[in-house]
């Protein structure tokens, strides 16, 4: 009987679902799986993760040295718990503690789902050939994963990359006190409520429009010239644009990277995003960035989380 | 005879002066000069860095193993050379191979005037105990000297921390494009324009203000409670705190020091400063953060180049 290939895997938790990939040392992804979250919080949430590992391991016979997670929220590496939002009682889950029971001599992993998205891209994706790139990541919320001269940074509690919080325009609104300025103005949710804020506005609602519209729904009446849709996505890309810019200005990175479920349909609108950012930047740093979308799509949460799992096999 | 002590030599060169320090390899500073450069521009801005360094080994009789400089702009590390936009002829001013060839066998080391500020606390000041931090110096320009886990940030480019190209309002207009917005509206140098723009609005102009007023002239009728003065330095104080939220919730760092020629008069300013910043900021990255000024004074400089001096020599 063949030995069982020594083997990593990498697992990506989001709010709603969790993807889980087997990684050989070289690199290669040799399985993958989707799952719904459903409606598993709290500790079921951590059971859920624990099988989808035992099934990635079962599947693939393979031998695993070690397993990263992305969260989707605050890896805390002193306690080894997580702070998981949108996650029913994960304010401090202990997640580190229960996998290193669950799979004992294991070396195990977790990180926040932007550093993974980051990582996942400088391993395998389109920041491979940079050490100073940015993955902005937007989704129901926006986050940044950053790579500093080849290093994730974290901050020095965890917490970096929160630029869904960034202002730019006064004056404080209410509004912005549980999300952030950005966030409200240009992640998917985000969309909506300066959609809802427009309707209301001029007192009118597209019949067209689903009760429940999504970010995608913006999309698609923008694609079809609704003047509505191009006063939200213009203001986002216009925002977008004025981010990108700041964080030109301070990183000088090599590579941003856009990503998350806006990009997705937003993908057309890069362009549009650069020309902004040329208004503001620092200029000679504003000439020499690319602007790309992800190029591992909706894979880079498990390559990153695969990458830190090799990662801390090489540093232990 | 005794033989010479073994020392490093910090140079920090500004947009006017120039200030040149002894550093024993333990970090005890033994001898510290200021001088005017005067119209010394090219290659005599270069010369006279040359005798302010052999005035320093003159007078300490030192044996200096290496040097280390900072400079107003870009230190082009590929090449060696520098960038100082305020100092004609220093577009791509080759200062490296300049110094290596009057001090052969001397390390050599040329680093941007913000880096060696917050390498200046951390090694001795407001900085020490931390490891991610930043450092905004307020002069004539804006910039930020960024420490990332206990390292300095330079970007891709060498150009990471020019956040006085950072946007914090909309529209865009022309007067942003030489210096950026925030430093169009928050440095010593826009202050003044912002002052004049006041002016010109409300067709008045201070009769006890000076023709050539400086920024410590405003924060002095800020202080007599002259209400223009008021309308400049509110303004200032509320994007200097924007800034710092936006800085809190992309680096997470431990310690924001404020420094600069503004802060100097600015410094009681500090916690208006940070209470702006938390209506804004990653809440919980806000609270952790400590806002000071430089503890080193216009010394930053030249213990941040003395700093980068001994890495070299432990680096070779």
């Amino acid at each position: 009987m063949s030995q069982s290939p020594a083997a990593v895997i990498g697992v990506d938790l989001g709010g709603t679902k969790l993807a889980t990939a087997v990684f050989e040392v070289s690199g290669l992804m040799r399985y993958h799986s989707n799952l719904s979250l459903g409606s598993n919080t709290g500790p079921a949430a951590g059971a859920l993760i624990r099988e989808a590992i035992l099934d990635c391991i079962a599947k693939t016979n393979s031998s695993v040295k070690a397993i990263g997670v992305a969260v989707p929220g605050i890896s805390r590496k002193k306690t080894g718990t997580v702070w998981a939002p949108n996650i029913q009682g994960w304010d401090d889950y202990p997640l580190l503690e229960e996998l290193q029971t669950s799979f004992p001599g294991v070396q195990v992993v977790i990180e926040s789902d932007r550093s993974c998205y980051i990582m996942g891209e400088h391993w395998q994706g389109n920041a491979r050939e940079a050490q100073n790139a940015l993955f902005l990541s937007f989704g129901t919320g926006i986050g940044a994963g950053i790579l500093v001269d080849g290093r994730i940074m974290r901050g020095a509690h965890d917490i970096a990359g929160a630029i869904g919080w960034w202002t730019m325009g006064l004056p404080f609104q209410k509004k912005y006190v549980p999300c952030g300025f950005f966030e409200h103005h240009a992640s998917g949710e985000g969309l909506r409520k300066i959609a809802l804020e427009y309707f209301e506005e001029k007192g009118m609602r597209p019949a067209s429009l689903a009760e429940h519209f999504s970010a995608a729904d913006i999309f698609t009446s923008h694609a079809a010239g609704e003047v509505w849709a191009r006063h939200v996505v213009e203001q986002a890309v216009t925002y977008w644009g004025m981010a990108a810019a700041n964080l030109i200005s301070v990183f000088d990175p090599e590579v941003i990277i856009f990503g998350g479920g806006v990009f997705g349909p937003a993908v057309s609108l890069i362009p549009a995003i650069q020309e902004e950012t040329k208004k503001w930047a620092q200029p000679v740093a504003a000439k020499m960035v690319a602007f790309v979308p992800s190029s591992l799509g909706g894979h880079a949460g498990v390559y990153g989380a695969g990458y830190f799992a090799l990662q801390s096999l090489q540093d232990n």
